[in-house]
């Protein structure tokens, strides 16, 4: 992967608007309360940053915790699962290079050890240790090298080590994707990497969000936050085996979390991973409208947007409404739609040169609305799921 | 497209196995009772044969047909559930190059007129003529020339017309995909176009099965045959706006079709569509074992045959066992697999050489099994559907 530079602002999305006041910092810093630290172990070649820490100094830490549903979890997400308890994070352990996934009893054990010795390092309890993975899978953890990684680690842990962090989770992202906010006196750092194709395995989103704001609920704010990005993009349709989000805070700057702005954050960060899934050129959100029911509108736009023939057309830039009518009547199979055509479509910037499209469909059915952000489907993405090969 | 030759043998996949005593004919020749025409209309280039007829010359003929359940069905599909006399079809007209879908109420009276036109000409019936399109969608049909074309059809019925029918309802296939069978005294012959990507529309497949044998209930017979082939099939889990299987038999060989051979002909049928899907170079067989449920056996080989990532496995020949786990476990979100590994997972034909691969997952949770063929995803997928542009 040829990395590129982090983008100059972070906010540059049509469809993630932060709340006014929001203040760009440099995504080095952490939020007040953090420090990060990595190290290379060798998980990853050219001496890159593969393995990392983030730790907060306070033990009065709020968190919560999302996992992938995926019942073939990697063994850092059982381990989560199993020993961790999710509202009382102190710290993650992350490496990248080794997804740790369908290593048996033996990459539980790894994982388990991951979060043990992080937590002797950092003099906090193993429970209290988050730990993610995200790489080749299949392939056992060299965990002596990850060991000694998570020592030096743990000793350079930096109030300026988001870049650092950001470093030790990205795989195939082509630029990283991090930043740090100033909201009146809440700090917001957070960071993450996309769904990249890592040989030879599995496509993983991983997500770190650190604040000095008082989260009253961090599961529910956490659970809001994710259902209105994470859950509503899709790159191919695939669910990971090693997907966490983690949200931590400290509480210290006394006030909340501005309302929107958790949201936005997650949602720029969403299109991040979009727009850089799989060799993707564009991204495009689908709005269905005018559905019988919440759920036959979400149905439909995920059909939509999860199309390899609208998906195609996208990368192709054809605004071919008729594959919409037909991903959609797909989804309502055994219905009948007779009242679609294309004054009910809005596919014409499936046809543009912007790099984000816009489309919709009215079903006249009933009030009910969804929508759900994908990426194209062209060339790149056959080339980097094929010609990786074991 | 370039067209090939049409194949030596018929039966020659490794899954399509014929009862004994079967033999081929040319399969120009028609089941005895049936005579079949075509002609050129304009609607596809080159003079090609884009319209035809199909007829049972015996008023005592029983039938089936089963049409896509897709919610934006096309126009001729709507005239076939509304008009058609569906265990009585005499007759079938068909045409290529516009698949007359989400045309409108114009559309549905061109479909209507077609059958109109081709009743009259071989003085049968409306409802006893089904129709069939395949094609552009959202583009109206020149019907003046198509009415033209249905008389020219008309006039030129022949017991030997088999090829010329299959050459009408071609559209993007690579070959044809056709039959005539002997065994005993029985008589089958069988006209197929598969899902190849049509300028700007969808993929649709057709089928039109004759014979002179006694099929006692000629829906049961065709629901049973095409559950283990035509819907045991994906490309690209994409459902046609047009999808139509006919069955026609006359019964005047007294006997009935020898067990297993229609089941044997559509299969060989449905594996050509999939070997000749969007540009595919492989077919693939998956078979999931072990399910608690044949629902859920069913909802896993599916996943599978329909993720990107196996599909991209199977065109770059990458053995990779964690795509097939991965898979599996998104279609088992929430539950927990993790006795899934290397030795569940037969992941080896992935990367032969073959042409057709057979790949397996024991889940051991039950004793419930399914299987279900689809093609690859390589280059060819995305350079067909994204470069034809409206």
């Amino acid at each position: 992967v040829e990395r590129q530079q982090a983008p100059e602002r972070f906010f540059r999305s049509r469809w993630a608007q932060p709340p006014g006041g929001v203040e760009e910092l440099d995504p080095d810093r952490l939020a007040p309360g953090f420090r990060a630290g990595g190290a290379h172990c060798g998980l990853k070649g050219g001496g890159k940053t593969d393995v990392g820490l983030v730790v907060c100094d306070s033990e009065d830490v709020r968190s919560a915790l999302l996992l992938t549903r995926n019942a073939s979890a990697a063994a850092p997400i059982r381990v989560c699962r199993e020993v961790t308890t999710r509202d009382r994070i102190r710290a993650a352990v992350v490496n990248s290079g080794n997804a740790n996934a369908e290593t048996g009893k033996k990459g539980y054990e790894d994982a388990f050890e991951m979060c043990r010795r992080a937590a002797s390092a950092l003099n906090v309890d193993t429970a209290s240790v988050a730990v993610a993975e995200t790489g080749t899978i299949g392939v056992p953890l060299p965990i002596d090298n990850v060991l000694i990684g998570i020592d030096e680690a743990a000793s350079r842990l930096d109030p300026n080590g988001g870049g650092t962090f950001s470093d030790a989770i990205l795989t195939t992202d082509r630029w990283p994707k991090r930043c740090t906010l100033r909201a009146g006196s809440v700090t917001l750092s957070a960071q993450a990497k996309g769904a990249g194709m890592i040989e030879p395995g599995f496509a993983t989103m991983l997500c770190f969000v650190q604040t000095d704001a008082v989260v009253e609920d961090p599961d529910a704010a956490l659970r809001e936050a994710v259902a209105g990005s994470f859950e509503r993009i899709t790159v191919d349709g695939q669910m990971s085996t090693n997907d966490t989000v983690l949200l931590q805070a400290t509480g210290a700057a006394g006030v909340p979390v501005p309302p929107g702005l958790l949201e936005a954050v997650l949602l720029q960060l969403a299109i991040e991973i979009v727009a850089d899934g799989e060799g993707a050129a564009r991204a495009c959100r689908v709005e269905v409208s005018g559905a019988a029911s919440a759920a036959e509108a979400e149905r439909v736009a995920r059909a939509i947007a999860n199309s390899p023939l609208v998906k195609t057309a996208l990368f192709g830039r054809d605004p071919n409404w008729g594959r919409i009518a037909q991903a959609a009547g797909q989804a309502l199979a055994g219905e009948d739609l007779e009242e679609i055509g294309a004054d009910s479509i809005d596919a014409a910037e499936l046809g543009a040169e912007t790099q984000e499209a816009e489309i919709g469909l009215r079903l006249r059915r009933g009030e009910h609305n969804a929508h759900v952000w994908f990426s194209d489907l062209g060339y790149e993405y056959v080339r980097i799921n094929a010609e990786y090969t074991t």
